[in-house]
C-alpha cells in the first residue's frame, strides 16, 4: 500500500465514498488509487469551482463529507469561492490537494505556491502530511474535523512523493466529538422571553433548526405561543412545504430586514447568530435586530438547535400541541408575462414531492420562497456565502447525493456564468437536474446597489459593467454544447408546460427563461 | 473628491488606463468613479479569472500594468490562478479589491473573509488602505511596486467606506526604481565561458533577453561564437520570426530537458534562472542542467538581460557582427489529417506579420514553435505558471493592448473550459482574436502523466478522470452562445482555408479543430 492508497482506504472506512475531482500531475498516485480501489465514486468537474460547489451540495443533502481533489495552489484556488459558501453553509467538506514532492519544493518550480495561505481563509482545519505513514491518520483527522457538528471545511495537502511511497496504511477511524447541546439556562430564559412576548416574539432560526425535527418543534411552539417563525436570509438548507410550517425569510436589504425584525419586541435565536447586514451602508447599522429588542440565544449554529427546540417546546408545554400549518396554498399555474412572480408561481405549482430547489436566482428569485410554502414537501438550498457561481455546482452535488429526487437549479444568468461547466458534469453523470436560467441580461442586483450608492443616472461605463447584453448570451446553445438539452421560453404558460415536461424526464435539462 | 475617485485619478496620472473588472457591491463607489472620470477603459469579464488573465496578457504586450477590479475575498479568489501565471510571467498587474466597510468588518457578514491571506501567495506587494486620504498614496505605491522591473503583482484592498468618504486626493506619482544591470564580473565570466566552449556552450534565455533587443545581441553572439540559443520551456513573451534568430525551447519532460541541456558543456543564463523540472518524479533530479556542466549567470530575470547581452556581445567583439538568421523556412500549407504537426504548420503558414500567438495548446501545441521560426515577425506568449485557463483571457488582454495586431489563441480544450467566459468579452469588445480550439476530447497530458506514474492500463475511473468525452463538448455551439462566430474543421486543408478567412476578418472568431 502506498500513501495515496492509504488515504482512499481510510476515507472509505469512514464512510466517505464520493470524490469531486479535477486532478493534475501531483495527484496521479491518488488517481491510480481511486482507479484500483473499489467503492469511491469519482466525479470529474471541468473546473475546480464545480468540484467544491458540488461537495457543498452533496454535504448539505447527505450530511456527510465528500472529498474534493484539486491540483496544487492554483487548482485549489479555483475552488475557494465555493468553499467560502460551504464554510458559511457549515457543510462538511474534505479537500485533498497534491503538492510538489518534498525534495522538489525548494526548486520553486512554476506551479509551486503557498497552498496553506490560500487554504486557511476557507478552512477550519489545514494540515500538510509530513510522511507517507502520516497520511492515514491525517485523513482520519481531516474527516473528523469536517464532521464536527454541524460541519467544517478541512484541507489536507499531500506531497506527491508521500502519495507514491510505501505507507504503513493503518486505517485510523475519525474521532468525531459529541454534539454540544443547549444549557438549561438558555432554555429557561428563552421560554420566559417567548411567554412574556407571545405573538410579539420571533423565533429566528438557522442550521439544523431548519430541518424537519427542529421545524416540527418550532411549529408546536408557535402553535402554543403565537410567536413568529423566521429564518436567515440565506439558509444552507430548509425543509419546506408539506407538513412543515411556513416561515418568514429575513429580507436581504438592511432597511427591510430592520423593519421585519422591528415588528417583534423579542427575538430568540435557534441555530442562528444575531443577523447582520450583508454589506455596510452609510448610516445603516450592522446588526439587524433594532435597538430596544430583547434577544436570547437558545442555540448557536454550532449547537444542536433541533434538540434545543424540542427542550424549549417541552418547557413551554408544547411537546404535543397542535403545530402551525402552512396558511399559503399552492399557487395556480401562471399565465402571461414571464417575471419574478410568474416564475416563482410556475415552479411552486409544478415541483414534485421531495424536490430539491437550489436558489441562486438573485433578484428574480425573491417571490418564490413565499409562493412555495404550500407546495409539496421539498428542500430549499440558498447561496450561503454570497460568492456567486454556487447554484449549478451545488445542484450537481445535491443530485449525486439524492439520485431518487428531482433537483431544480433556479439560477440567475450572471451568477450562472461563473461555473457553467457544471452542466457538463450533470450530462456525464446523467443527474436529475432541471436548470432554470433567469436570462435578464444584467447584474440586476448591482444595478440596484449602484442606485443605492447614489448613481441614479448611470453613464456608459456603469451601465456596461452591470449589463450582460451586447452580446446577449444564448444559454440554450451553451447548454447544448455541453450535452444538456435546452429550450427557451418567453411566456409563463410555456414555462409551466416546459417545467412539467422537464421534471418528468430523467437526466439533466435546461429551460432558459427570457425575462 | 472621494477615495474611489482619488484612486482612479492617481492611476490615470501614472498612465494606467485600462481596468479589467467584475465588481460587486463593495466596489460600487469605484464603479461610480470609473463612470464619472474620463480616460479609464473598463472591460467587463464574466468571471474574475478572465480579468486577471487579461491583465497579464495586456501587461505582457503593453509593458505597463492594467488594473483588475474584483469583489471581496471570493471574487478575488477566482482571479488567483491567472495571477499565479502573471506572477510567473513577471507581469505588472495592479489588483484593486473592495472590502467591507471598516466598521462592518467585525460583524463577519457572509462575504467577509481574510483577503490578505488569499492575496499574499500571488502578490509581491499587498496593502489595505487605512483611510480615504491614504488611497491615492497607496495606489501610487501599488503601481510603483507592480512596475518595478520586470513586473510584479501588487494588490490593494480598499474598504468600501474609504472609497465613498471624502479624500484629500493628492495625486502621488509612482516612484519606480532604476533597472538593475549586470555587473562587469558577470559579463567577463560569461564571455570567458562562451569563448572556452564555443559551439558546446548554450545561452539560456528568459525575461527581456527574449525581446528584440536582447535577441539581436544574442544572435550576434551566436554568430561570432557558434553557441546555441535556448529559452525557457514557458517564456512569458518571445519575439520570433522575421529577423529574429531561431531559438530552441527547453522540452517539458525532465528526461528530454536533461538530454537537451546535456548536449552542451556550459550554460550561460540571461534573464533566466537555472531551469528546474516542472514536477518531481522518482529518481529524476530537480535541476535540469546535468551534473558536470559549467554554468554562469549573466543576468537574473530581475536584471536587464537585454543590456547585459549587449555588453556581453561587446566583450566578445560581436557588437556589429553578422547575426544568426533563421534556418527554418516557413512551412507550406498542410493537407490531410488534422494533428499536432499539420496544425502547427497551418498556423505558421498563415499567420500575418506582427501576429501575437498565445499558446495554451498543451500537447497539441508542441510542433508549432519549431514550425513557426521562419514565419513573419510575431510575438509568442506561453502559459508561464502552469495554472490552466490562461490562454483565452491572456489573448483577450493582448488584443486590448494591441488593437492593430491579430491575436491567435491556440488553445487546448480542457484548459479552455476553465475560462471560456473570455469569449464573451472578446465579442463585446470586438477584439481581433482568432481562437483555435484543439478538441481532442481529453486531458492528453494527464494521460501521459498517468502512464509515467505507472498506470499503463488505466481502469474506468482513471480513464474517466482524464477524458472530456461523454458527452463530447461542442465548442462551436458554446462560442456562438457567447456571440463569437465559429466553425468546425476536421482536415488540415480546411483548417488552412478557415484560418486565412478568420485572420482576414475583424473581431473575434473561433475555429474548432476536431482532432
Amino acid at each position: 500500500m502506498n500513501g495515496a492508497e492509504s488515504l482512499i482506504r481510510t476515507a472509505l472506512a469512514a464512510g466517505v465514498n464520493v470524490c469531486f475531482a479535477n486532478p493534475g500531475t501531483t495527484e496521479m498516485p491518488l488517481v491510480a488509487a481511486l482507479d484500483s480501489i473499489d467503492g469511491m465514486r469519482a466525479v470529474l468537474g471541468l473546473f475546480e469551482g464545480v468540484c467544491s460547489g458540488a461537495a457543498d451540495g452533496y454535504a448539505r443533502m447527505a450530511d456527510r463529507p465528500a472529498l474534493t481533489l484539486t491540483h496544487l495552489g492554483p487548482g485549489f484556488a479555483n475552488s475557494i469561492a465555493n468553499l467560502h459558501n460551504a464554510r458559511r453553509a457549515r457543510s462538511p467538506v474534505v479537500n485533498i490537494i497534491g503538492d510538489q514532492a518534498t525534495w522538489h519544493l525548494a526548486s520553486d518550480a512554476p506551479l509551486t505556491s503557498d497552498i496553506e495561505s490560500l487554504a486557511r481563509p476557507v478552512s477550519a482545519w489545514v494540515r500538510k502530511s509530513a510522511s507517507p505513514d502520516a497520511i492515514a491518520g491525517d485523513t482520519a483527522d481531516a474527516i473528523a474535523a469536517a464532521g464536527h457538528f454541524p460541519g467544517h471545511v478541512a484541507t489536507l495537502i499531500v506531497p506527491s512523493d508521500c502519495q507514491w511511497s510505501p505507507a504503513a496504511g493503518a486505517l485510523a477511524s475519525p474521532q468525531i466529538a459529541a454534539l454540544p447541546t443547549a444549557g438549561d439556562d438558555a432554555i429557561r430564559k428563552s421560554a420566559e422571553l417567548l411567554r412574556k412576548h407571545g405573538a410579539k416574539a420571533a423565533l429566528f432560526m438557522g442550521a439544523n433548526a431548519l430541518r424537519a425535527r427542529g421545524l416540527t418543534a418550532a411549529a408546536r411552539i408557535a402553535g402554543k405561543i403565537g410567536c413568529r417563525l423566521m429564518c436567515e436570509t440565506f439558509p444552507a438548507r430548509v425543509e419546506r412545504g408539506g407538513a412543515m410550517p411556513a416561515i418568514e425569510k429575513l429580507p436581504y436589504f438592511p432597511e427591510q430586514a430592520l423593519e421585519a425584525l422591528g415588528k417583534s419586541d423579542a427575538v430568540v435565536l435557534a441555530g442562528a447568530l444575531a443577523p447582520v447586514a450583508f454589506f455596510g451602508y452609510p448610516k445603516v447599522p450592522s446588526l439587524m435586530i433594532p435597538a430596544g429588542r430583547e434577544c436570547e440565544t437558545l442555540a448557536a449554529p454550532y449547537d444542536d438547535a433541533a434538540v434545543a427546540l424540542e427542550a424549549l417546546a417541552a418547557a413551554l408545554g408544547a411537546s404535543h400541541g397542535a403545530a402551525a400549518t402552512p396558511a399559503v396554498k399552492r399557487p395556480a399555474l401562471p399565465t402571461g408575462e414571464l417575471n419574478a412572480v410568474s416564475i416563482g408561481a410556475a415552479i411552486a405549482a409544478t415541483m414534485p414531492e421531495r424536490a430539491i430547489v437550489m436558489d441562486e436566482a438573485a433578484t428574480t428569485g425573491l417571490p418564490f420562497f413565499g409562493a412555495s410554502a404550500g407546495a409539496p414537501a421539498h428542500t430549499y438550498l440558498a447561496l450561503t456565502g454570497g460568492a456567486i457561481g454556487q447554484g449549478l455546482p451545488c445542484a450537481t452535488g445535491a443530485a449525486v447525493a439524492c439520485p431518487d429526487r428531482k433537483v431544480i437549479a433556479f439560477q440567475a444568468d450572471g451568477s450562472g456564468m461563473y461555473t457553467l461547466q457544471a452542466l457538463w458534469t450533470q450530462a456525464r453523470e446523467r443527474l436529475n437536474v432541471t436548470t432554470l436560467i433567469c436570462n435578464n441580461r444584467r447584474y440586476r442586483i448591482l444595478q440596484v446597489e449602484l442606485a443605492r450608492a447614489g448613481v441614479t443616472e448611470p453613464g456608459a461605463k456603469a451601465r456596461s459593467l452591470t449589463s450582460l447584453g451586447n452580446p446577449e448570451i444564448n444559454w440554450s446553445q451553451m447548454a447544448a454544447g455541453m450535452g444538456v438539452p435546452a429550450v427557451r421560453v418567453e411566456r409563463a404558460e410555456d414555462l409551466a408546460t416546459q417545467l412539467k415536461r422537464a421534471l418528468a424526464e430523467p437526466g439533466p435539462n435546461l429551460i432558459e427563461m427570457l425575462i
